[in-house]
């Protein structure tokens, strides 16, 4: 089997699909240097036309956009010598699956989620009052610990199966077909999570989390030591591994969970066994999310002069490293991530919610770091990362209310560090997918891509084609262009919305409508 | 027919109906000022038991916690002398509906929208990156404008119809049992939308839109005249009574839009009229809002100190007052606002959205001044007012953020300025309530108040009772408390859990689920 494909059974056996319909995606016009005070231009692209997968590799093989109607449709096939009664081995079997006009649908490429912590998923919603650090200590660490099994340590409990199975049928359920997940300190557990993303066919990079540091860790939850905490690591690398050699669907990531739950020995060392794999394993952490962190950071590790410096002295930061919040960065710690080519996944959603804080997120592009989105769970509320760009957009327009420095007065009063419906939209998708290391085979519609993609549906023209079956929040009213539908789709859909997804050409969730 | 009724025949000619279940609502505790640096506590209320809506009133006529099983029911509507099985007339024939504990149902005092633009409700998530002024200038005044009939002026255009029709069900939809709207200047279509408000049955203040200053109103989109401005005023009013004398249901509210697009002899007129009427009538407008809009403010009222202030001159701050927004109130305008009853609309959606500020809601509560929760559509893009709850929930955790007053920094000390989710719940219905004038009659369940109501079912248990049908996005997993319930169904509920709506003891959406 083909290490990017699922094992649902989706397929009909055709060689080919063809998507015909509306296709939109977010691209990121030519650089802005010469004009500093505008924000880079983020554009949406809207084809209609026809685009075809091979079902073999699950990529995109090729499109045309000149392809208007049913009559044109048919003639392309025929051109191609395709055949859409054809056998399973022909080599010229072809499926065709049409987005609805009438009720405003269109093909959008996957969201990649660049930070969710899938074992808190069952704690969505319930933080209370807290900020980050009583936060863990009151309701993460005993959810987590809980993914452990006392009676059999080799086997994750039904809890983590019950958690696991549900996180990503929601995450699919949402569009997102890329996600880099945080487990636990738990191997059979995070081994399971690997199985579950592989059985169900959503792209992973998949995480069993590092904390070794007895005086910031629970006595019930953390690594003996660092030697078991790098074993343990290595059996879960080893396993997943093992399920897709390829690494296109689901691969590993080395996850110290941030610097102050794991001594420094533990992090050079995963430092270390990153740049051993060939090629270097992908990393995640968290790197200054909140004030009381990054004092407890700083007090920890006395040798260093920031945050990050404490990651680049373990060599953790590097351009396979994705660092989530990022909220309070220095710019002497901004400097230093670009020059690591390290990466950012802004969270917004989750920063709200425990009181983070407003990530500049203009700052960490104007500086040339790479930023996608994380919903965070469950410090985030939500597994869309449509409700993480409705929050991205939100917190970009307060972040001139706050304390700020000179740089961010002077780009409040251009409006600059406003993240546009489109520049959101880009985040969700090539921007995260650069921060994962797949720009090249996720995030856009582009020939030799895989096929990672949503269809999405906004229901019928209101008083006209209404269709209150599962129509969701969405209303056109019939006078929206493209850029109108895609900002109310934005602002108010859901998973409503998401009639059908897939994951490297194969089908993962949903149906097609009409068919 | 009873104003408090709507006409929409979802009556089965019942005397009573006994609702049966779980019911929660939430309640303030005593006031906390030996304790100044604790919020004051917001308590949810989780009561099961029968509780019976008296059907010719549409209020509550008692309840009976102590009824825990169907058996214990049926002794309960024997000892009163009911009769599942009566005639129409007898006045003991009773109707029961039931919550689902499978599917962790519950009764909700519905929603209390203090401030919405129904005539903007198209336009829900369309702002791109604006702020208020040039918000009002792209979008919203050419939308507000095309409700008038250029080809006859006494009718309501196919448009306006379309509109008010979804924005009244849509928000019936999310629980919203009463709404203060904002129409648009034009007699037909403000009476139209009273019209629909009345025939769906919704609770609603409405308010015909007075701007009449050349300076600041589009040409084609203002009044002519001060005159022709209160002239325009009373007809609506006048409209309005006459669709429902008692004011129960329906009743008009003097909506001058704000101090720029009014002249101040406008202004005047429209707080004497208020003050003229007996009781006299509700007024709403917008304070405060956005920086710009306050300087414009001071530079068109020169003779006033503060935006309040221009408000105060004219007679317009009373204690039937809702003023939208507030976020950047200075303490003498706040204690100006209290020393006169006004109450202030949140509006966290609309806030973030177009970029208006933080509102330091725990300030406003300080000082004693009442809040509710308004969506502000189509400033802010959702029409539900538990969206508004998780906005102010967030906005709150981000207040101590901003640029601040060192009362904001020794509030931020504590946490204090932090909403929970119990106090935004608190906001959104018996707040809301007092920001309406109807803390009697509405927002809680309390003996002789209207059943405003809505059923929400979070769905069964997550590997056990799961219905993936209308599910909605919350996953309970079978530990969860009611406070926990309750924390996930604001942040991650919507309108699929709402599954029935009443007020004033008629269902006015959706169905008896199971019945």
């Amino acid at each position: 089997m083909n290490g990017s494909r699922s094992t649902n059974g989706s397929k009909g056996g055709y060689s080919r699909t063809v998507y015909y319909g509306t296709f939109l995606n977010v691209t990121r016009g030519p650089d802005t240097q010469a004009t500093p005070n505008l924000p880079p231009t983020y554009r949406l692209v809207v084809n209609h036309g026809a685009l075809w997968v091979n079902e073999t590799e699950g990529r995109i093989e090729g499109f045309d956009w000149e392809v208007q109607s049913e009559n044109e449709l048919s003639q392309l096939i025929e051109r191609h010598g395709w055949d859409l009664n054809g056998t399973e081995n022909a080599g010229t079997f072809v499926n065709i699956v049409r987005s609805r006009k009438e009720r405003n649908g269109f093909f959008f490429p996957g969201f990649v989620d660049t930070h969710i912590h899938a074992s808190q998923y069952p704690n969505s919603g319930i933080f209370g009052s807290s900020t980050l650090l009583d936060w863990l200590e009151t309701y993460t660490f005993p959810l987590e610990s809980s993914f452990g099994n006392k009676s059999d340590p080799n086997i994750a409990p039904q809890k983590a199966y019950t958690a696991y199975n549900r996180v990503v049928a929601r995450t699919l359920s949402h569009g997102t077909t890329c996600a880099a997940y945080f487990a636990t300190i738990h191997v059979p557990a995070t081994n399971l999570l690997a199985d579950i993303c592989h059985a169900r066919g959503q792209r992973a990079l998949i995480g069993r989390v590092c904390m070794d540091n007895p005086e910031t860790c629970p006595g019930d939850y953390r690594d003996e030591s660092s030697e078991q905490s790098i074993a343990a690591t290595k059996a879960s690398m080893a396993h997943i591994r093992s399920l897709d050699p390829s690494g296109h669907l689901i691969r590993p990531i080395i996850t110290p969970r941030f610097a102050p739950s794991c001594t420094l020995e533990t992090l050079s060392k995963l430092g270390a066994l990153a740049a051993s794999t060939s090629p270097p394993t992908h990393i995640q952490t968290h790197i200054s999310e909140n004030k009381e962190e990054i004092q407890l950071v700083l007090s920890q590790f006395q040798q260093c002069s920031s945050y990050a410096e404490v990651y680049d002295n373990a060599a953790l930061l590097t351009s396979r490293t994705i660092l989530a919040h990022g909220i309070h960065l220095t710019q002497a710690e901004r400097e230093l991530i670009h020059a690591r080519g390290s990466a950012v996944s802004h969270c917004p959603a989750s920063n709200s919610a425990i009181g983070s804080g407003l990530c500049p997120v203009r700052t960490l592009l104007d500086d040339g770091i790479p930023v996608g989105l994380g919903t965070d769970v469950s410090g985030g509320y939500s597994p869309s990362i449509l409700e993480a760009a409705r929050q991205a957009c939100l917190v970009s327009r307060l972040v001139s209310f706050q304390n700020g420095a000179a740089e961010k007065q002077e780009s409040s009063a251009s409006g600059r560090e406003k993240l546009s419906v489109e520049e959101a939209l880009y985040l969700a998708t090539r921007g995260g997918a650069k921060v994962v290391g797949m720009e090249d085979d996720i995030g856009g519609f582009e020939k030799g891509m895989f096929w990672d993609a949503q269809m999405i549906e906004l229901g019928g023209v209101i008083g006209k084609d209404e269709d209150e079956e599962d129509r969701g929040n969405v209303d056109i009213f019939g006078w929206e262009n493209w850029g109108e539908k895609i900002a109310k789709w934005m602002w108010s859909g859901d998973d409503r919305n998401v009639k059908a997804v897939w994951v490297g050409g194969s089908l993962v969730h949903g149906k097609i409508p009409g068919a």
